[in-house]
Parts: structure tokens; C-alpha cells; sequence
């Protein structure tokens, strides 16, 4: 029998490569960031740190896989094959709480760059014109409903009371959550949205928020409410927002993730001066490397006591 | 003898009016949004709310005038003629502490718009571009350097700790101030701008701040440091500002204010990535008026009563 693999799939420092092999001695590392660089039998990975390319879906239909441990990086893990993982017992823990100060920061970046009349500014500069806008709000005062109270709705909630915000959090049973001043169910949210000057969007992609955001929540907010997406790109109906944006019910939407990505060239959102687009990359942390690598060590650490996973393992119930 | 007038210059509500009316029964209320608006004998004016146009200069050039006291809008009183007023023992209050919520939005707006890529996202939307650049950073553990310690210095230093950032207040005698980790003098700041990711400019023009941010400066703070000017744009050495621009010293410059404004076609800034305009907009407060007449009437009142102004009051000497 040959020696059992961690497969390596996420770049690691020395200084972590070395930390894996005091703690793992029995196993073998496999640093290959790409498919061409993989020659270690397939069958012989027990655990990925990462996923990455064709490979890593082979190890799910090989037969003779002994997969065990998938520690995926993002914090969603809906483009993982869920029901292939489940079936082949196969534990997975995901990048949750890395992603949440990076998100935040983008949250309030986008808002502001809307509320600040920095988005039209910039738009301005590349035709050098001085327009002093009249079109400017403060965020202070207004109110926020975060929908999703994960690690990142609890830290878009932080800053939004640091702004004087007020915060209306949603999650599925209305259970407590930090800094939010009141949380509601879902089922309640289209009775609430009213309230909210602000609604940002932070949902996983299941089989139940598809589409969750279509018209019927567009209709029931106030009149120009801005809506943020940092959740998944078919959490919301897209032909839907642009109706609400042509009416005005929403007067701003700042868009991180997308139905189809990268966005395709002929959506009309590209055209639009009250939508503002970044390219799926709001979860960029500048210490990713350095956080994600904190939850495999710990995760490992359990793993090789025999013990339960301490750190974000995924409930495949739930999808999240 | 005529009535004592009081000078509308700013625009008020029909209840601002009411209350003023209440208040000051013994005065006319001249609401005059412009010059040729105006009827009333000019020397029989005792107080400006606001300050508007060439009647406003005239008033103290007139011998007759018997102007006791404006009340200016902006925080900065630079554009008013100082030495004319102090000549006539004028009493000048201004509206600091109005704009300290919207700078220091417009502040962060500014710095995550680089930090996260928005900026960047903002210019790609023009032409459609879908493009994730691995250039991103967080604002959270940076250190902020806050040069100017006045209501809209500790409303940014507040945010800032907010944002988990570490704060370096700048003021003249290195007085301790709000929401300041610590707070060194003006004269060290050269030695100590190197401990600064992110260095922010708030200072009042006076004849002892043009030019205080040039080259001795940025040479001394550390590579690709983010600099922002919200304060005033002669504080600034433009020429030695993009020197630094060209050398990386400086990484980004976020800039509201400009030595002429509006900010002449010809400036190389325009075209800069590494620079963000916006057109002296970020003191724009969407409650202005509001907060702008409660500090008139507070003072309104103490004048009536023969007191003391108590808010804002600006001391000649120091030119704010």
C-alpha cells in the first residue's frame, strides 16, 4: 500500500508546508497547483486542502477513491458537487469567516461610492468634467436589512452601526444575531423590506434561494432603496432588478456576483449609471492565505485525533 | 433710524423662519438668495446667515456698515475676507462640525474604492470589461495617519477604529484628541509619516498650511502610502504630490479639493489611475440645513442675550 495524500491544491508558505509535515509525518504532501503537475495516484488522497481543476472532480467518481476530507476555500461550496460528496461520506469544510472582513469593506465601498457621489465621479474623470452633483446622501441614520446573518452579515452589521446605521437582520428562523437590532424570519421579510433605506444581499445558493429575490420583494420595498449583492449571482432574478431599476424602485444596485459569470457582454446591466458592477471579487482578502490555512491547521489538527471537525464543517441538509 | 436687519443669505424653511421671527422680533429678516433680490438699505445689516455674492464683500468695504457678526457655512472661513472683518471687530462663527459625517464617509468612500478594486471596477464597466485584479487590499490593521484633529479629524479617526485600523492624530501641539491612538505635534510629523499606510488631510488653509504637504513629506512617508485631501487644495504642493505619484511613493491619491478649482482641463491629474476626483463635493451633507440652523440659532440667542457666541466661533489669530 502506498502512503495516504494531502493534496495540496491551495499554494502554501514554506513556513506551512513545514507545519504540515510535523503534524502529518504518515502522510504524504502533494504540491500541485495544476493538473499537469499531478502525479500522485489518485486513489491514494485522502484530504484536499482546496480544489482545483479537472482532478479534483475525478476523485469523486473514482471507484477506488479514499476521499475523505475536502477543506474547500470559499465560505459558498455550491459549485462542489454536494450529492456526489454526500454519498461517499465524504467531510467538508468550507472558507467561512475568512472572506467576511473583505466582503464588508467591499459592502460599505460600494455604498458609499453610490451615496458619495464617488461612482459618478469617477465615471466624470474619464472625461476630465467638474459636475458638482446635488444627488448626495449620509449612510448615518439610514436603515440596513442584511439578509443572511452568517459571519459576513455579522461584521456588514459592525460597520453599518459604526456608520449610525440602524440593522434589520433576516435568517431563516429569526434567531438572535450581533449587531443586528432586530432579526426577522424570512418568511417575514416581504412585510419588512419597506422599512430598510438599504438591503444587502449575503444568501448561499440552495435549492431555496433561487430566485429568492424576484419582484415580489422589489415591489415591497420603499421607492429607491439600494440593493447590494455579495451573496450568489442566481440568488436574485436579474430581469426582475432591472424592472425594479426602470421604476425606480430600486434607484442603485452595486453587484458583485452574477447569474452567468463573468458577465456576459450583452447584459444591460453594463450600460447602466445606477448599477455599479465588480467582478465577483469582494471575497479577495489580502491575508487569505494566512486565515485559510489557520482553519486547515486546526481542522487537521482534530482530524488526525480522530476528532470531530471543529472548524466550518458543512451540513449537507442545509447546503451551507 | 431704520430696523436692524438680519441677512438671510442661506435659504431657510417657513418654520426656521417662524423661529427666527420668535426670537428676534426686533429685527428684519431679509431673505435674499441673490444680489438683485436685494432692497434693503446694506448699512443697516447687523448679522449674515450665510454669506453670498458681491453684496456680502460690499458690506464691509461700506463705512456706514454696522455688520456685527456672520455666520459663515463652511467650516474653512478662507475665502472670506479675514482681515476686513477683524479690522471691524466682526464676529465670525462658522459651521464646523456640520460636514464631519459626510467627509468622513466621503473619506472611506474614497480609500475602499481603491482598497477593493471599485474604482478599478467603476472604469472597466465603461467598456465592459470583466477583469479580477489580484490587487486588493483590506483597510482593516492599517494605520491612518489624520493630520487636522477638529470635528471631521476624530469623526474619520472614529470610523477608522471602526474599520479596525490603528490612528495617528496630527495637530499643532500634539494635543490628545478623540479616537486617536496617539497624537504627536505638527513638527514631527516627517518623522513619523513613515508608520502610515494611509495618510488623510484635513488641514485649514492659513498662511501656515499652503504648501505644508510637499515633497520633504511624501519623501518621508513609506512606499505606496494612500494619501487623501479633504481639507483644502493649497495645502497641498501639486506638482510635488505627482512626482510622488510617478515614483510610487505615493500609491493613490484621493482627492476632493485642488489648488484651483474647478480643477483646470489641463491637469495631469485627470488622467491618472492612481488618482480619484471628486469636485469639492465631500462636505455635502444631505441634513444641512438643518444642522446649520441649529448652531445659527443657539448663537442667535447668546447674541440677543448679550453672551458670549457659544458655538464656533473663529479666533483671528489662528485663521479658523
Amino acid at each position: 500500500m502506498t502512503k495516504k495524500g494531502i493534496w495540496l491544491a491551495q499554494e502554501t508558505t514554506p513556513e506551512q508546508l513545514n507545519t504540515l509535515k510535523k503534524l502529518a509525518p504518515d502522510y504524504e504532501l502533494i504540491e500541485a497547483w495544476n493538473d499537469n503537475d499531478f502525479d500522485f495516484p489518485l486513489e491514494d488522497i485522502e484530504i484536499i486542502y482546496g480544489w482545483k481543476g479537472q482532478k479534483s472532480s475525478e476523485l469523486l467518481t473514482n471507484n477506488k477513491s479514499r476521499l475523505n476530507w475536502v477543506q474547500g476555500k470559499a465560505a459558498g461550496v455550491d459549485f462542489l458537487d454536494l450529492d456526489g460528496l454526500k454519498e461517499k461520506d465524504v467531510l467538508l469544510t468550507n472558507g467561512s469567516g475568512i472572506h467576511s472582513i473583505s466582503i464588508a469593506e467591499s459592502v460599505f465601498g460600494m455604498l458609499l461610492a453610490y451615496a458619495r457621489g464617488i461612482q459618478e465621479a469617477i465615471r466624470n474623470q474619464t472625461t476630465k468634467t467638474w459636475h458638482q452633483t446635488d444627488r448626495l446622501m449620509e449612510l448615518h441614520d439610514k436603515t440596513m436589512m442584511i439578509v443572511g446573518t452568517g459571519n459576513i452579515g455579522k461584521e456588514v452589521g459592525r460597520l453599518a452601526k459604526a456608520f449610525g446605521m440602524k440593522t434589520i437582520g433576516v435568517n431563516r428562523s429569526g434567531h438572535e444575531a450581533a449587531n443586528m437590532d432586530v432579526v426577522i424570519p424570512q418568511k417575514d421579510l416581504v412585510k419588512k423590506v419597506s422599512e430598510a433605506d438599504i438591503v444587502v444581499n449575503i444568501l448561499p445558493l440552495t435549492d431555496k434561494t433561487t430566485h429568492f429575490f424576484n419582484d415580489t420583494v422589489f415591489n415591497a420595498m420603499q421607492k429607491r432603496t439600494l440593493f447590494l449583492n455579495v451573496g450568489r449571482g442566481p440568488t436574485v432574478d436579474t430581469s426582475h432588478l432591472i424592472a425594479a431599476l426602470d421604476t425606480e424602485q430600486v434607484a442603485f444596485a452595486g453587484l458583485d456576483v452574477f447569474e452567468t459569470e463573468p458577465l456576459e457582454t450583452e447584459s444591460p446591466l453594463w450600460e447602466r449609471s445606477d448599477v455599479l458592477i465588480t467582478p465577483h471579487i469582494s471575497g479577495i482578502a489580502e491575508h487569505f492565505k494566512k486565515r485559510l490555512f489557520a482553519i486547515f491547521e486546526e481542522n487537521l489538527q482534530a482530524y488526525l485525533a480522530g476528532e470531530e471537525l471543529p472548524k466550518n464543517l458543512v451540513d449537507y441538509e442545509r447546503s451551507y
